[in-house]
């Protein structure tokens, strides 16, 4: 069976509040760094998967979309490629 | 000055046990996705930078590998663009 690697990019929505982006973005302005702004932080989920292509891009957008992030209050992108065998 | 979209991936280091890729994958598996396997939760934290690209590089480069990554344990990547005007 193929393996493809996943990358899931997971943002909170541009509504929602980031105290932890506003965290980094004081810290960094602290240490001089004040040319810096809109400081987001999101996650990023590396996974492998195992199955035929189409299979494998309908099981990972119903995962990103459902299971790895919050549709209410977070974005989702993703990305697979081929593993390398 | 020119504004510049900057994009940081932080990965803990292969050697480095992921105990919430764990949890997720296990979370997965219950759900019946049994063919996901090498779950890794890592950081996206997307920002805003202005000033001439060298610069912006450089500053980029030492904020991703001092500030928002821990070398130890922590791999980082980053990318960075212009911002459309």
């Amino acid at each position: 069976m193929p393996q493809y690697n996943a990358k899931v990019y997971v943002t909170l929505k541009p509504s929602i509040l980031d105290p932890q982006g506003r965290t980094v973005e004081r810290a960094l302005s602290h240490l001089g760094q004040s040319n810096v702004s809109g400081v987001r932080v999101g996650k990023y989920i590396e996974l492998q998967l195992t199955g035929e292509r189409g299979d494998v891009e309908a099981q990972l957008k119903d995962m990103a979309e459902n299971v790895l992030s919050n549709p209410i209050m977070e974005d989702v992108k993703w990305e697979v490629e081929e593993a390398a065998q």
